[in-house]
């Protein structure tokens, strides 16, 4: 998986950050977590190829979150997408994109099928699930969760032969399937295995103040992106704002053991990002404050 | 007058171009013509500040010209923006702006005058008018003129000394007002001053094909901005789909007799500005392509 920040800004942009939105791409798939202006732009900076496979996840319907998505489709359109598009998001989604489809009028040239959800498992399929929580702003705001599924274990040759069982297909339909048929004898794959190993998890997490549903989502996550509005000394103004501080958002780093933290949705008065991490890095050392166009790579740990 | 293109792409934003919105600076007051998505960051980044004589003037309604209003309008808010604003444009605009006012919600600081102009003089004041013009394009879409009044003419202290008015005052009155008593005798400022010198004239046309309203609304521009979507290779499709080529370009500013043309709204698959200016150039020399935050300075010809 590769995360891309393609926008870094809050509320407003800067001369060097947009405005929120980031970019996951993983195998053939691209999810793409708010849409600020300018995010279609971005895209094309950054070279990421809006493939057929999108969806797009909104976290509030506040216009920095969503006022590239009217753009985005239209440029769409122009280069004649087909395939349809998902878009996830709370309540009101649904108006706001009607609203924007109807003025200024244009035609799309592909179906949006827009999911207007609740917190859990929003969407799941064979090797990953994207899972939500309700977390803390002035108007209904969630954070999302791509869990990937545990893959087989390392399979290990030499018991397979052991068993005598022949080497070719047999040997990856035991892998993958979990038990084969050896003449009368059932073979189960922790024969021939080591344990499951675990899957990748990246939490994205928009406007929010600290809050117990951000800590429990984002549990034993390989990156944990997290909104850092204010710094610690405006820790009172963030909590009346409904936003984070890096040392709130250390603390739930380190709370839910996650393995790395990446701070986005930068207010704009802050352009030094070493001083914004002073105390926070000593409640949380694997921290980093995003620019724009920063590429992660999440690797698997086993 | 400075002339700053904040954004030069048609229809969709390239990785060196923005989506169109052009701002012209005069004394105290500020113009903005289009305002495509990103047009407000372009605006921080050009360091163009938004004073409160800011009035926008919309070409037409199509998403890549309108879709930055809703932001710069919620930043403008953010940054408690108090004085009005003023909005001019087709028949629809009112309807836009209420619906992105409606959603997604958010409270303005400031009123918005708008104004659903048609072609004629939509305002004027002392020293300057704004004149639009109907052009032709897919939908109702309007050429804007700034045209500044002629000034006086330059003022001859001799031939005030000859007759015998006070060096002072009374002079500057002369020269602004037309005439002045002394004593019993009327002195009227031809006899002061030489004739009129001209204001300047800046003219800007988005998307449109060669039509007679632009040619007679240019006519004597010191600058003249209008579209190139197309290149001169592709005049039939531009002229299916109501745009322009740069040769066509390059015939208006010859007829009107501008003094300098400047393209804009460059289709996305043009890379090469020379290029596209190689026939027009010998139709019209004084020709150049915009590029994202070129400036230029209009200057009093006489």
């Amino acid at each position: 998986m590769i995360i891309t920040f393609l926008g870094t800004a809050a509320s407003s942009p800067t001369a060097t950050r947009g405005l929120p939105s980031v970019a996951v791409r993983r195998k053939d798939q691209l999810f793409l977590f708010d849409c600020g202006e300018g995010t279609q732009r971005q895209i094309i900076i950054a070279r990421i190829g809006l493939i057929s496979e999108l969806k797009i996840f909104v976290s509030h319907i506040h216009g920095d979150h969503v006022l590239g998505l009217p753009g985005l489709f239209q440029s769409m359109s122009l280069f004649n997408r087909t395939a349809p598009l998902k878009l996830y998001g709370p309540t009101g989604l649904g108006d706001f994109v009607k609203t924007f489809l109807d003025s200024p009028k244009f035609s799309l040239t592909f179906p949006i099928e827009i999911r207007e959800v609740d917190e859990g498992i929003i969407y799941s399929e064979k090797e990953y699930l994207i899972k939500t929580a309700w977390v803390e702003h002035t108007i209904p705001t969630l954070a999302f969760a791509i869990i990937e599924n545990q893959r087989p274990g390392i399979f290990y040759p030499e018991r397979a032969e052991a068993l005598n069982i022949p080497k070719g297909p047999l040997w990856s339909k035991l892998q993958k399937e979990g038990k084969i048929n050896l003449g009368r004898k059932i073979i189960r794959s922790d024969q021939v295995t080591g344990p499951p190993r675990s899957g990748r998890k990246v939490v994205y997490s928009a406007d929010t103040r600290p809050c117990e549903s951000i800590l429990k989502l984002a549990e034993e996550a390989d990156v944990l992106i997290y909104e850092a509005t204010f710094d610690d000394k405006l820790s009172k103004k963030a909590n009346e704002m409904y936003h984070s501080t890096p040392s709130q958002a250390a603390k739930i780093a380190k709370e839910a053991n996650v393995k790395r933290l990446i701070l986005t949705h930068i207010g704009g008065r802050y352009f030094n990002s070493e001083k914004l991490l002073e105390k926070a890095r000593l409640i949380f050392p694997k921290i980093d404050v995003a620019e724009d166009f920063m590429e992660i790579e999440v690797l698997y740990t086993d």
